[in-house]
């Protein structure tokens, strides 16, 4: 449909200032080019223009415009996305949401909090840090929430509070043709019609604009505890995940980083960690509880030759560990200056998971390209970090041949191509073989009736 | 679209035992009858004919044949729902799924099951009680779990467990051309596409069938503590269940009963509760953890004058006290012999619980009808029983008259109209003012890309 689009001329330009402001409006290359480049290794592309809107009547302003002229539509939170989802593969407007950070209404006795999409997750923890609430989830980067919502996201604590899908009561969004739909109330539960929420969570931009998000939140833990412990090799620590998710320990963090990504987290964050596949745990619930869980998890973990559990007691040290932990991306690509990643993103039923992971391993140990082994492995999900040399393109082809021997076995186990990164423009080609054409064609069919000019986010997720 | 439905001839019914089998199709008035009717008190309509599907491909083969003749297909599971869901409006096949009671396979290393969507909730339950796992998921009725799928239903152990939205790995359905599609992977998270899985849970039937389901399972706790604690007031039990949800504290299960009811339960299962309000709690743990919770729990009910805890220690003094739990519905319809009931299902944020119960309650007492409250209030969701004799048309007007209140006030107070009941044809008109036109526009959308024949259940969530 790419030849229908309209064109975005001095007059479309002129119109967009009048329905937001004249500098809130840019078609300055260097920020276009910003605005179409994600953290990932996917060729970024600009968009005409960006503009940075500041509520949900805004963004129905300029989608009504952008529907009028068959323009493209782009949002954007922070750009952390890692399959190119904000490339504006045909142009058009990026509508960059980051200025629509205002936290609405924090509502401790309802467990809950309305949000512009723009707020991201460490500036509402930061927010809530006084009422004795958080919200669990979190990806690598401080990414927007409209953003998580967007792609699905999850992270480490995903084990326990599961991911954007189960953390959402409600979304403000923006249609394809303006209109503004609430998609639930703030009821805990309802039976009330298609669960337009979970529509739109995961849809990537490519259904309408998230502009505002009711979650739920948590009250902090009475007790919080956490620690690593290396061991001898992957498997043990592998091993020692899937017995601990079997026994149903209500474990709230259990990562996995493989030698190479230690070597990494120890440079880029000045850490002396043993050199060993080792585990992250953390653990929440009340002192009691706490106890319990740890004992469960060290019996379980002695059993696999781990034994040198390192307790990180105060919050600066968990903090540490964890900002370790969520740099794992940024420090497997320090480990080659100027060089790209390529991140697999596996999920698996947690039964196949040590198969999976160690016929990964047997892989990048066969390939000469660097690599790294992190993930969120209590949900049977992990990535695997290729690092190449932008102008090596042999590189780039290894990588990529690597990741698809990692999808095809995922599949093959029953699992999915992408626990948590989303499908953007770098994952379609791997959804047909995971839904089969029939599923694909429901998803077609979804994207067809509520975007029929396929304005929104155009390219992603299926072509139509 | 009602005038354009094919016609069911001798032909069609030729054609759909050579499909399945000369004994499983039925035009018997009675069976048909049976049919399209629910537990509700919604107006039944008998389908044309009764077809007794085995497997998948039997269910696709006999859409496709309606497919091609434009006749509705109405899926038929235990005729439990309260909405008028199995009504055939337009007549047409009842699919009834019953048959396809094959538990597939379980899993205990992933924590799953993969069935077909006829067994239903007990059955599942049975079958695994020697694997140590259990499905919470727990609707009054003994449903199947292909229907408590399409209700999006929930029950008592949704506090803690969740609903069906979120306990379902997989689905298979049949689309409304016949195709048969898998929605997911058995991941525990996926971020690949659109979440088709949630599209099918509460779409009741009007996007397509589901005819296999895989679930997940949950450990049987180690430590398991039932208890029920009369009130002084409704007011006070009410405040209980709310300070315990904002406290944090993970109770499995905690429902509220009025006097009305526990009367009515008393009476139905041969008990002698006290006739005042009174809470039903159930804890899950480790022995640890639930005497930590029980001690806080009682520490709260203490605060509010609930002091007479009494404890179901043993297995079979649980089941008892769950089961009067469960035949509540029908206890209380049993208090006026011929009579039917109209069910509210109100559920609104947990802050707004007490003035929604107690209004509730205060327009009961001024009305002269016979009613009963009962409710999942964990999850601020709760049912208004309005008993009335159907034989006097005064009497339904005005459950309908109270029930239209609690809804209004459910919406105001940001609630939703249904907690779990789903929307069948009862409850279509409220669904525009919980969503609006836009979310409604939305929503037939949907239908109309996935159904533009409309012959998927039709007449219900959205008419066309």
């Amino acid at each position: 449909m790419a030849e229908t689009y309209g064109t975005i001329d001095a007059q479309f330009l002129a119109a967009l200032k009048d329905l937001t402001a004249e500098d809130r409006v840019s078609t300055s290359q260097a920020l276009c080019e910003q605005h179409g480049t994600d953290e990932s290794y996917h060729t970024a592309q600009a968009p005409d223009v960006v503009v940075f809107t500041l509520s949900t009547k805004e963004v129905s302003d300029v989608v009504k415009l952008c529907a009028d002229h068959k323009v493209p539509v782009i949002p954007y939170g922070t750009g952390t996305s890692l399959e190119g989802h904000v490339a504006a593969l045909h142009g058009g407007v990026c509508i960059d949401l980051s200025q629509m950070s205002q936290i609405m209404e924090v509502r401790p006795e309802d467990l809950d909090v309305s949000l512009q999409a723009g707020v991201t997750r460490k500036t509402l923890n930061e927010y809530l840090r006084d009422t004795g609430l958080f919200f669990p989830i979190d990806p690598g980067a401080d990414a927007s929430l409209g953003g998580m919502c967007a792609t699905r996201a999850s992270g480490t604590n995903a084990v326990r509070y599961g991911t954007m899908r189960e953390n959402v009561l409600s979304l403000t969004v923006v249609t394809p043709s303006g209109e503004i739909v609430k998609t639930s109330s703030r009821a805990k539960k309802s039976a009330a019609g298609y669960d337009l929420t979970r529509l739109y969570i995961g849809a990537e931009g490519t259904l309408g604009i998230i502009t505002e998000v009711t979650l739920r939140l948590y009250g902090i833990p009475e007790s919080i505890s956490s620690a690593i412990c290396p061991f001898n090799s992957l498997e043990d620590a592998v091993n020692t995940v899937i017995s601990t998710i079997q026994c149903g320990i209500p474990i709230a963090r259990i990562e996995l980083l493989d030698e190479n990504q230690m070597e990494a987290v120890n440079k880029y964050s000045k850490l002396d960690y043993a050199l060993s596949p080792t585990l992250f745990f953390e653990f929440h619930g009340s002192p009691a509880g706490v106890a319990e869980q740890v004992e469960m998890v060290k019996d379980l973990a002695e059993g696999y030759g781990g034994t040198d559990f390192q307790w990180a007691e105060r919050q600066e040290d968990r903090d540490r560990l964890w900002t370790a932990r969520h740099n794992a991306y940024y420090a497997a690509l320090a480990m080659r200056p100027g060089c790209k990643g390529v991140s697999s993103d596996a999920c698996v039923p947690i039964s196949r998971l040590a198969e999976a992971i160690m016929e990964t391993k047997a892989d990048m140990e066969a390939s000469s390209l660097y690599g790294t082994i992190v993930g969120h492995v209590g949900d049977g999900n992990f990535h695997a970090l290729f690092v190449f040399d932008p102008d090596k393109p042999d590189e780039l082809a290894e990588a990529k041949r690597l990741n698809a021997r990692i999808v095809e076995r995922a599949i093959r186990m029953e699992g999915t191509c992408t626990g948590e990164h989303g499908i953007g423009h770098g994952k379609m080609k791997y959804l047909e073989s995971e839904f089969g054409e029939a599923g694909l064609e429901i998803m077609r069919s979804l994207k067809r009736a509520l975007d029929p000019d396929n304005i929104m986010n155009p390219g992603k997720i299926v072509s139509l």
